[in-house]
């Protein structure tokens, strides 16, 4: 493919460490549009906007790429690249590089994947990178190199049969302690979660959100597997929630 | 099951009619806590709020029925149901009633869905009921029927095996053009977007997001196919993104 054209994104908001970094080695591999939130929109989900106006804003803080920052979710950011900035087909999303793991249940929650996911619907080849380590100070080396590897592959090979969509996790080593990577399943793990209650200045009660993330999940195939064993976990994903085996046991439900 | 405890709740916010048609259903059966957005949240998928305090608030709109507002998303009205309110087990939540679908991929992006959907992962049987019609003054006779109907024989025959969501879509027909209720499957539909583009009063552009609504599926298991049909929809649902078809064909990105 010559000078394909990469859309890139994240949740972290476009001033992230993450995305720079992911910026920095799309660009290596052909003409890239950056559009991306102008705040943190990290476990927004699959959130959009219906309700209220968009607003996308050109910025130079990537030199000559071409940067838009955006008011909306990540995937408002997906949506408005394809429908009212590019004039030609996005050859590949790749959405991140998260601060934090997206691997498991989370990819319900990240906005990062989300976007990723949005881009996957509409027809392209979508990667969500995301590094396991919530500091916007920690070492990208391995995932760059990570990005770097995966995004050559896909360009290169492209995705099989409808394959549109991969979840990339990257554990927090270093590259030398990185075994490689594993293309698994999504673990079935789940949040614990808890609140933490307190007073605020005006003595009304508030609720925090905290919680443990625990796998309940045995497998060797897994993703949450291949992450605690230090490799790089890319999971296939897709977005047809039918639980198809249990089609038939609901008939009991028909009239 | 001796009056069991049904946690309703909705992403059209708790003083929407769809919601108070389902507490009215609800309340045949057990204790009903109610937990919804105090004000509306549709199309925040499953968004959670870890960066803000969230509060609650007990309302008597629905009398002496237990019933919180709270300035989250859904998926947070249901986690502080589960993890803050309730002093036993909740039996079943329902979700909605929807004011418009979220059948096929209408689900990612429903506060509706994502509600029940964050209850299933927890455990919890869960149901999202949707009417395919938008006014606030529609007329819920139907979509009462039908809930009715699902609660009650979710109630004495629980879910199969591991299922512990349905999407249940309702068409926009009287109960007499009503045909009965489907079993399917999520068809493989889209939105196919665009932006109104507009200036602002201070002559700042914006984007505004509208679309129309593809079903590029041919299958009548489908649960656009049964609507279409004047059938009600339910679609066993879940939560595990992972294309599993495709684990094998990935394998050319490990190293």
């Amino acid at each position: 493919m010559s000078n394909p054209l990469i859309l890139v994104t994240n949740d972290d908001g476009i001033t992230a460490p993450g995305i720079a970094a992911l910026i920095e080695v799309a660009s290596e591999f052909g003409e890239v549009l950056v559009v991306a939130p102008d705040s943190p929109q990290s476990a927004k989900g699959h959130a959009i906007t219906i309700s209220n106006p968009l607003r996308l804003n050109r910025t130079g803080i990537y030199g000559d790429i071409a940067a838009y920052e955006c008011n909306g979710t990540p995937v408002d950011c997906v949506k408005l690249a394809k429908h009212v900035l590019v004039k030609r087909e996005i050859d590949l999303c790749v959405s991140g590089i998260n601060h934090g793991s997206n691997a498991s249940i989370n990819i319900i929650y990240s906005g990062t994947m989300s976007a990723a996911m949005e881009a996957s619907l509409e027809g392209t080849n979508s990667i969500g990178f995301s590094l396991c380590n919530f500091s916007h100070a920690a070492d990208m080396s391995l995932a760059r190199k990570v990005a770097r590897s995966i995004i050559s592959r896909s360009l290169s090979k492209g995705f099989p049969g409808n394959a549109r969509l991969l979840n990339v996790n990257i554990p927090d080593v270093s590259i030398e302690d990185c075994r490689g990577i594993r293309v698994c399943r999504q673990a079935n793990a789940n949040w614990e979660e808890n609140f933490q209650v307190g007073l605020d200045p005006r003595k009304q009660e508030y609720y925090w959100l905290t919680g443990d993330f625990v796998n309940y999940d045995q497998g060797t195939d897994t993703d949450l597997y291949a992450l605690d064993h230090n490799y790089v976990s890319v999971v296939p994903s897709m977005h047809d929630l039918t639980y198809h085996q249990y089609i038939n046991e609901f008939k009991f439900l028909e009239d």
